[in-house]
């Protein structure tokens, strides 16, 4: 993997570059669309290519350990042949999924404990494992196995799980270095600046995770129920900390705006459900604001879902029509919905990175941010 | 609407022809999606007609009166405006919803008195009220508002029942006479015979059809649970009374074999919500059988869905990919599953056209019919 930093801005701390990987290019900043368990839901991998256009995608570790299994996915010789998407891909190590999925776990300082959340099997995650799991499905970037605090979190859980990630980090490198590549391309691996909400261990953390020297940097245990100042707060210390020369990573962030805000800190790859979750409730983003489409007033609004028109569906159907699938509980409702906001997600971050570029990113972002919190 | 029967089969009862609607030609034999309420369900329009490539849809007048209302379908200027489907589309009457979807209906002279699966309000439709929401509807061909008569049904019951459905229909007859299209374009209105599994009421019912000179003809009441003989023998008996110079629908009507071997006894058109509802359940259909997609076999099958590749989906994903989906109940298997079975009938009908256009039918029929009844 390479990541070529073309421009720094000059009135806030965004950044443009290019991360090159044996998949593919990913243009920065970038956000990255969750196929949780080897699908985008709803979406064809045709649309995710062709229409919303995604460079990149994740897939969650925990869950594709669970189904298809690595047994499978080694089979099929990796998630890449597996569900037909020929660009990069990452994985997240599984942590955080075995916290907040599996509600029975056990942590120490081995791994974690965990009861499936299908079958109700029981299950343990080591770092060493994880890297294992993580060469079987094959992504492009792998994560490092993290402990993920919840919010709030007191400071001395905090401070002693932090350094517990870190002792983790150090053994997911050795075994990396063990066990090589499976398939026939390079896999970067990312470490995860944790430390919850506290300055100090944020810096530390940070400190010690750029002192790896990984080819790009994540940071952790954040937009999980935090002000979004506190958020922005974080972001900005450790982002302040971490290499100038390697992609930056903020991992499960966030709305639209949470977006715009955390790249004019500096960093450049984001993933969350929210587009997809939220669209499959209903509920979409654009430029002028989010709307929920499930709304009575939309019932004979047959003006395009959004006249914008980034993917097909925006001017193919009408908010009348999408309402109606919506109350009518049809899957196309969901379908729509969910290539509409991530088509408008790509085109945020695509449209961030030529604001950048062009030198005005400072003032897009703060007209952007002040029409997209409006409820159309 | 205009009916041009380009060939009839010499070695069965075959027949190849082109119906012209204001919004398109159909080519005939031909098999129609059901797009219920307003969307094939888990299919984009686009894909409908690019990949799937279908001359017609239908949609049922039941679940659109009930949802989005017939008040909305107006203002949207109609079915064909409101969905974005510019091709022809066929309405049922709403009769056949009212027996099998509502619990709660009673049968009189006037109409059908029914409740809502909704929200359990009652209405009341009637051959005049049906003309109505037809016409606000606005599908190319509308159908007459019969009474379907379940299987097994009481010869006297099934005599009376028909009766009632030949005075309804010229209380239909009457109804549009009096009432014009509300849009600028044509609806073409189509009778229905009735007579549950006696041959004498079949014959009964079909010559009192053919004497109302309709553009074009009806067979309802079939695949309600009788054996297939029963159902190509009054497929036989009805086609062998109903004018040649009129296309001729099979309602509801089948799997690919019951297709096929309605298709050699007269039959121009089908609807059927088979390959939706199975390809929702995981069973595919294909030219060697019919395959269990769900079954553990597939498991580690990488190779395509199917060699054919009539649609993308059946050579862009590999059976142990699409089994996977659907254990782990993905959205995206229903997706996949329809395009492939909506596909593949319409390959099966046109590829029949094509075999009666060349003379070959009976031949290519019977080899397909003994291929397609097996369990891969
Ligand atoms: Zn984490
Ligand atoms: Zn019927």
């Amino acid at each position: 993997m390479k990541f070529d930093l073309k421009i720094t801005d000059t009135t806030s701390k965004a950044r443009a570059g290019t991360i090159t990987t044996d998949h593919g290019e990913i243009e920065t900043p970038i956000f990255m669309p969750v196929g949780t368990v080897a699908s985008v839901k709803g979406v064809h991998q045709q649309e995710l290519k062709k229409d919303i256009n995604a460079d990149i995608i994740l897939g969650n570790t925990y869950h594709l350990y669970l189904r298809p299994t690595t047994k499978i996915l080694e089979k099929a010789g990796g998630l890449h042949k597996f569900m037909k998407w020929d660009r990069p891909i990452l994985t997240d190590s599984g942590g955080y999924q075995v916290y907040s999925l599996s509600g029975n776990n056990k942590i120490n300082e081995k791994g974690v404990k965990f009861k499936s959340h299908i079958d109700g099997s029981m299950h343990f995650f080591t770092p060493e494992s994880s890297m294992d799991i993580q060469r079987s499905i094959g992504a492009d970037i792998i994560m490092a196995f993290d402990e993920c605090t919840p919010y709030p979190c007191e400071y001395n859980y905090a401070k002693n799980s932090m350094h517990m990630t870190h002792r983790w980090l150090k053994r997911c490198i050795n075994h990396l270095e063990k066990t090589p590549e499976i398939y026939d391309f390079k896999q970067a691996f990312f470490p995860i600046v944790q430390g919850s909400t506290y300055k100090d261990l944020r810096k530390q953390s940070a400190e010690f995770i750029a002192s790896m020297g990984a080819e790009g940097n994540a940071i952790g245990g954040l937009s999980v129920g935090e002000p979004a100042e506190e958020l922005y707060e974080m972001t900005d210390i450790v982002c302040s900390v971490l290499p100038e020369d390697k992609p930056r990573y903020l991992m499960g962030v966030g709305t639209p705006i949470n977006i715009l805000e955390n790249i004019a800190l500096g960093v450049d790859m984001f993933d969350c459900v929210m587009p997809t979750r939220n669209a499959r409730n209903g509920m979409l983003f654009t430029a002028h604001g989010s709307i929920n489409i499930k709304n009575k007033k939309w019932e004979d609004d047959f003006s395009p879902i959004d006249e914008m028109n980034i993917t097909f569906v925006d001017t193919e159907y009408s908010k009348a029509y999408l309402r109606h699938l919506f109350v009518a509980k049809e899957y196309l409702a969901k379908q729509i919905a969910t290539i509409h906001n991530l088509g408008f997600y790509m085109w945020l971050v695509r449209e961030a990175r030529k604001h950048i570029l062009a030198g005005d990113f400072t003032i897009w972002k703060n007209m952007m941010v002040k029409q997209m919190d409006k409820r159309l």
